[in-house]
């Protein structure tokens, strides 16, 4: 068996039409200089020339350096496709502010500079210092890899190196790991782009740390003198009744690998699993592998929403149980989507199995797209499933980042940076390169180049993705090579076909796990034709699924839909659909960017005949309504109004 | 048009056999014991005798006092129709406790005697200050009409006489209103039993005051020195989000007859109401029954539970907005439910419309009933419609008020001393005089005695209700006299029939708002024979409802099921009954107390179709199972588990 793919960088996908090429172009032309003007507006950007001083305003905050390094990684990826000398400026301004900020011991956090100097590593579990330092090591790796430069990976360097002399197993070292998980996944950046193997050691010893008894959060709070049982981290944490206690928040309620079902801080649980699984791929450590599946059946078969959504509960942004999912209520950061993405190809990386492909798909057109706008330039942090009228008022509201409208920034404004550096980067996700061949994970109009067994390989995909299941995959190649290429046949397609050169070819005993291996001595301009019927179908829930018994959403090939009010009208808890409902499919290239909408005849109680009455024993007549729904990602564009995803099923 | 109706007295309606028997000597026997144990465990009497100093543990509450009341009121009633010395030397014992701490000029408040000495009547807004000398009213007044021992009367009188010093619209008084409503109500019962119309118009004042600009509570605010608009107060309140302005929590964000919806703290609001019933009918002032029917057209068509329970929303204990009538999460406090029995009681007596006491009828035996266990001693502050097995970790639960399982009690207790209170009297809601005729509003096996135009008139009502719908009324009286006897024919039952001295009489033409009119010669001996057939129904709620949108509830007669783990097994949410559902009662003698016991058959999908996957369009196989329902009021009295109301409908 093959021990892992390897990816094929982003910067060798070039997406030259299609789908991922606007969205690539809005996240350059808009999301980028939306978030950059929001790091001057907020002070972000000032406050890494640690000028700041107590007692004047813009008091900096502790996370606030990983909003500009996720900024920055996303501008590092856009150059290698398009170069900008404005933009590389800007980024070389920050690289050197922080250069001249760094202490000479490598040591870079603007918060523990100058709002609690003296205060450096006291604080692992709340404070986000080693988050920030993963955050920034990111970025640098980008900039790197995207350009060339290499200043700013020295920096991250120097201090990756100072990181890796505090903590560690040694004696005289701290035993710590932090309350929130990221510098694992940068450690193994940093140890891939630099061959260093203390850096992915270092990773791997937070891993394995995380949640040993004594528990180093109870340790580090008595050192600051602190009573553990009675801090107000404690008490909060009390207050968010935790059922594997209150450590759970930060996966730190036991050994990794003996944790089963995934807990807390969603984010922070899918950043751990990531790091997991890249330990696990780097080291050969197959119990961390091993932990990651177990937990990868619990969130996917048990704790996600159909969008890819993950993280339940508002309060500790966290999940909460078994078959917990919530439509209205749900909270479904999208950060957290986005974490569930990184994990899921650190898993398809390990594995070979399409499965984990199927997830990436499903939460990137859904969970992941929904958090910004078709502008480019407003956010969703919490991404319901359901919308009803109270929920614009302020009457349940308690918090922007629950808001049913996008928000041009957060106070913690995680999600936005994160989303554009995942879209900047996407093409990363789409090939991989295996011992026998290469892999294709994803589908989307895209031009690409890779290097497999010496030979370089173009392979171009033509395709209107995911608005069609039609593919065209070219092959180009310096000269005829013998290799296997899998294709992904996605999870959601039912009659999937296949032909090479025009002549149709089965696809009975070529699959495994989820890709169709053809094998054969491949010559430029060879293409395989795929297709992958889109019919829109419903889909239930699991049976203990509470919130969802009687009602089926609307897929389209990778696409949940939704029906807005806009279009609909409103009380649309109350449409109902049959078994088998016929479905229209158009595609509309002027509504929302362009997307195929899904029409049907659905029903509703008539409300007429209710008037006055709450509750009534008369059967209530139903009059035939047409729906229109459109995707998911789409929503919450035009006029607020109501929104559902689960509908009614007769 | 008759002006009002004259309730009969509780101690004149003696429930001889049936159900409420049972439920009121559980009541003298475990409630009233069990409380005051309660009362006496927490400290709330010893703190009466006001020795408590600063710095000792166990501060008394602002609000214990009123705890102590309602026991008191509770007990008086029962001495009306049980005997008990030892029971009236407690009752003694506590007047003379009180008598004792009361100041010279007639003040008595525990709290702001030895908690916050020197700052009475500073706060209003939320220190329940005359909230708690509201109950010691109500229960002097009760005490005296049970015992005619004046000893506690008096004391209330001169507080008051006092209170009526401090209040009112002349200069020197304080132009203000308490932040819970509740002295509005008792202030009438001391002006009916005393006849002092001072104590009517003090009550009118608070009523007219309320909510009127400027706010009274932002005044006050400043007079203590604090900014109204970034108090500690405010800014929860603030964090509560009302649409309507932070003083709708206390029903003062418009004059009482401008208000339009039900808003804020529910309990608050159905007080408030019954204050504004009783102020109309006593001084005749329409607007405030008209702002009165308004308001209930809002509760009952738009914001009530099919139980009878009201304020969906458990932070501020409160209203939300029409049509969100959520069931796991809904609010649904006890003591809302009781008040809105208050409110409706009143508004029966002021309108002669059987309407309201079918709410009467509805809410007792379902929102406040299933407020305590069939052990007594037990109690619900929240009434869900729905739990699941989340509810019972403590993942979700922030709050014991919230719990799934009843409590011995709460540190905010109001709902037990209060539902105690409402069963021990509840023969006041039976029967009422009109100007031509006797009205028989409840049905329950009973007897009772009044005086109609100088006849002594006795009615016995023989009946199994509220397992069965038939009832025979028996009349007894002195003389043969000419009247209407008006009997209710309530709103759920769409087949009534009824029979004098064993002829058949049709109902066609004699029923006025809800009640059949049977107007001839009475003599002593003649019976009517009702019979209200009471076959199980499915029920559905409005359109609008959204979390009840393709769901039925079973009701039979005034009884709400529901389905329990214990008897169903569980996924009790994925239980789906068809339109035509067979359903069989059973009367049940064993069964929790005795019950009448639904059974049907109904559908679930297979679970093992599901294994291993969370979504799934291949459609699901169902199969039969066979349902068991129980009355809502009896659920949570065996192994804790699911519970749902609503079930799914095919």
């Amino acid at each position: 068996m093959e021990k892992k793919m390897t990816p094929v960088i982003w910067k060798a996908v070039d997406f030259d039409g299609g789908f991922w090429k606007e969205r690539q172009e809005l996240n350059l032309n808009v999301t980028l200089n939306a978030e950059y003007e929001q790091l001057v507006k907020t002070g972000r950007l000032e406050a890494l020339k640690q000028q700041w001083r107590p007692g004047q305003p813009g008091n900096p905050h502790h996370y606030w350096d990983s909003d500009v390094a996720k900024w920055i990684e996303t501008a590092a990826y856009t150059l290698s496709y398009h170069a900008d000398d404005k933009l590389e400026k800007k980024i070389d301004t920050i690289i050197n502010t922080i250069e001249k900020a760094q202490f000479d011991d490598g040591y870079f956090n603007t918060y523990f500079t100058i709002v609690e100097p003296g205060k450096r590593w006291t604080n692992l579990h709340v404070m986000h210092e080693l988050y920030c330092a993963g955050h920034l090591i990111e970025a640098a790796v980008a900039y790197f890899e995207s350009t060339g430069k290499r200043k700013f990976l020295y920096i991250m360097i120097a201090y990756a190196d100072y990181i890796d002399s505090v903590f560690g197993p040694e004696e005289d070292k701290i035993h710590g790991y932090p309350g929130h998980e990221e510098i694992e996944l940068a450690l193994v950046k940093l140890y891939r782009v630099t061959g260093e193997k203390r850096y992915l050691a270092l990773s791997k010893y937070f891993i394995d740390e995380r949640g040993k008894t004594p528990n180093f959060f109870e340790q580090e709070a008595r050192q600051r003198n602190e009573d553990p049982d009675h801090s107000p981290i404690r008490e909060s944490l009390n207050r968010n009744y935790l059922a594997e206690g209150p450590y759970a928040l930060f996966q730190a309620h036991a050994p990794v690998c003996q944790q089963k079902t995934a807990e807390g801080h969603a984010v922070r649980a899918m950043y751990l699993y990531a790091a997991m699984a890249d330990a696990g791929i780097e080291t050969g450590d197959s119990s961390l592998l091993d932990a990651c599946k177990v937990l990868w059946s619990n969130v996917t078969e048990k704790r996600m929403s159909i969008t890819g959504g993950v993280g339940t509960f508002d309060e500790g942004e966290r999940f909460t149980y078994d078959y917990n999912l919530p439509n209205e209520a749900v909270y479904n950061e999208t950060c957290a989507s986005i974490g569930l993405i990184f994990w899921a190809h650190r898993m398809l990386l390990a594995t070979f199995d399409a499965k984990y492909a199927d997830i990436i798909e499903q939460t990137l057109f859904n969970g992941v797209l929904s958090g910004v706008s078709l502008s480019g330039d407003r956010f969703f942090y919490s991404n319901p499933l359901a919308v009803s009228p109270g929920m614009y008022s302020n009457r349940i509201i308690r918090n922007p980042r629950l808001s049913p409208q996008r928000q041009s920034w957060f106070e913690v404004s995680c999600c936005p940076p994160n989303l554009a550096r995942l879209v900047a980067s996407l093409g990363g996700y789409f090939y991989s390169l295996g011992e026998k061949g290469i892999y294709i994970h994803l589908y989307g109009q895209n031009s690409s180049q890779m290097t497999f067994k010496g030979t370089k390989v173009g392979i171009r995909q033509h395709t209107e993705f995911p608005w069609d299941g039609k593919i065209r995959i070219e092959l180009s190649l310096d000269s005829p090579l013998d290799f296997a290429l899998s294709v992904r046949i996605p999870g959601w397609c039912s009659t999937p076909s296949a032909s090479i050169n025009g002549t149709s070819v089965s696809l009975a005993g070529i699959v495994k796990d989820g890709f169709a291996g053809f094998k054969r001595l491949w010559q430029s301009g060879d293409y395989i034709d795929l297709a992958f019927p889109m019919e829109p179908v419903l889909v239930e829930a699991h049976p203990r699924v509470r919130q969802n018994c009687g009602r089926a959403a609307i897929k389209r090939g990778p696409l949940v839909y939704c029906l807005e009010e806009v279009d609909n009208g409103d009380r649309l808890w109350d449409v109902s659909l049959s078994e088998n409902t016929d479905f229209t499919s158009t595609f509309k290239k002027d509504l929302l960017g362009g997307i195929v909408t899904v029409k049907a005849k659905g029903k509703s109680r008539k409300i007429e005949d209710w008037d006055g009455t709450l509750y009534s024993s008369q059967r209530s007549d139903s009059y035939e309504r047409e729906i229109t729904a459109i995707p998911y990602f789409a929503w919450s564009n035009r006029n607020p109004g109501e929104m559902i995803v689960w509908l009614r099923k007769e």
